[in-house]
């Protein structure tokens, strides 16, 4: 792995966080818009209401783990472009690919939202959940491969995160394919994702 | 509380700003969406206009108060994130839990615009308000705990502020509960906080 | 008119530029959704199609007309702020009254479009620019009276850039109320106000 | 072409660069609202899912082509600026133009997705293609003729740049005009534009 002494400044690496920041930014407030408000007969009841909202419970379920799941793509975004020393024309185009299915992700919430228990949404989101930590896992890596990190940052610290990247893809690829025994192992998998990376870990981290 | 000085070079602040700037601004715009424009027979005379513009007065006022609601929050995150000096991995699921809930409101905003004398609609209203409010002040107080504020800023300011910050989850949290008795007192407080909040003050702030 | 001599670093500025930017940036961009693509029966002939676009003429124009009056007040207040040396509280709202506007005109954009020969769409069209321009006034006065200005910027020119200002909100008023008389001189007058932009002016201009 | 040795330093081009990312993320995110999820009854065969899917086949393309023809504007338009030395109030209004037509794109891509094999829907979003990367070089060209590029950038890999921009209209009219033989070469010339982007080469680049 090569490795050069540069700068910090970096206008490149600036302009690519601004524009992923934006993208990532509309994803996350657009889950909102697949949530269409009842149409409830004016004059209804409050029961009538509430069981409209209970109906709705999948759709509100949906936009909140996809939200939480785009939120911890940003969150390691935001760390892997801290980690970096600069950019290439090529690395512009793994985050394009990123960001291709990180804005894909509204579709297949909507579809979960409104038929949760189908096999077919179930691994039509975790596909597409999948494909975004793949395109997540080769920037990272393209970047290990051409030297882009800071040269401050331990090679060890770079291997092991790259290594703990592949839970994402690994956990994704298990979800999807387990909806063929149940569409509930699937969801269980989908959840578990987010619960993994809240809990503290002891071990060395690329935030250096 | 722990205060440090450090340089005032905060690379995370500005990303988490830009990042929650994007955000705030996309909810805020897509406020709008929820405006359905109405059909209306074509040759019908301007009095079938009216009166259809007459029926969305609801939606409109609704659209105004969470805007109004929205920009008195990215006023205040404003402010907040002047005073920080710097951020950690925390404060950014504290941002983000809050933008979480900003995210949601074009929900409760057009149900409410729709249904605005219903239990339900203004409950779920005055809940996600409440949210809102209630995450904003859990950010400030963690910035507080683990000093995170510029040591030039008083703790006298600071604890003045957070005991401020305090007045939207209990008015929020008044609002809810109310429609139990009356709808009406809830929308009255719901309007009464960008009231308070812009009745000019003589006391110190957190601006400084 | 009081004015100081201050270094031009400007952090408050430069969020609300950014915050400003997102805001323009989404009302431009949303205004697209408000076209809806025409339902035609597979199998259609060509002309089927051309005749549901040529339909929809009057909602691209007004696509078309928004997009430029939005971009008009987008480079406004590019050149606006550029010629500031700070900000305070009250602008951040004074910016933020003129962004409500803004973010407004996406429904009578759409409304219009659709019922062009109407006069209440037209007069709400008319109307909403017409506050949108009174509170781009409203701000610049604003920062004109508190000395907001940059002192490099003589008097003369931002007097005279103020009075220009005032052309927005005649016009507007005036292709509202003619729309009494017939809406097709208000559309005209919705014409007239970016063309009036675009002449080239010999005088002097706030740019500096 | 007159060109000046100025400091590094370019408010205004920082600033329209951040309101284009903006526009442009906000595009390429928007696509996906024009994805519509299909309504199957309750209780229906995992076949019907799948049947539904398939159907939305052109849309995905046509989301994806979309996607993948505005990321490679975004490039263009990120080098493009990266190699300007300032910006003037007319490249302003040729940059507001080229966020015009892609602005516009969602409504094309949504048309053509639906009606793909119409002579109509296949000119409308060639037609669009064209006039965004006829847009595009007319501000490149205003800019070489301006003297806005930075001295440090060779007259002839500008003037090579500037001609290999030509490739767009080229190949869009190109495919515009032969929906008339057939819109499936229409619909072929759309995909060799980003095939033929991302073939390397071995010649000089403005990047330098």
């Amino acid at each position: 792995m090569k490795r050069e002494n540069t700068p910090e400044f970096k206008p490149e690496t600036t302009r690519m966080e601004t524009f992923s920041d934006a993208v990532i930014a509309i994803v996350m407030t657009l889950l909102v818009l697949e949530l269409k408000i009842p149409h409830i007969a004016k004059g209804a009841i409050n029961a009538a209401f509430l069981s409209e909202l209970y109906n709705q419970l999948p759709n509100f379920a949906g936009f909140a783990l996809s939200f939480l799941v785009i939120a911890i793509f940003w969150v390691n975004h935001h760390q892997l472009f801290h980690a970096l020393r600069a950019t290439d024309g090529k690395l512009l185009w793994y985050n394009n690919h990123l960001l291709f299915w990180l804005c894909f992700i509204p579709f297949p919430t909507a579809f979960i939202g409104e038929y949760y228990d189908n096999l077919i949404t179930v691994m039509l989101y975790g596909f597409v959940l999948f494909m975004a930590s793949v395109s997540f896992n080769m920037m990272g890596r393209y970047a290990y491969r051409t030297g882009l990190f800071k040269s401050n940052i331990s090679d060890i610290v770079l291997k092991h995160s790259l290594r703990r990247g592949l839970f994402g893809p690994l956990v994704y690829s298990a979800a999807t394919l387990s909806a063929f025994i149940s569409v509930y192992i699937s969801i269980a998998l989908f959840i578990l994702v987010p619960i993994f990376y809240f809990i503290p870990q002891k071990i060395v981290r690329m935030e250096n």
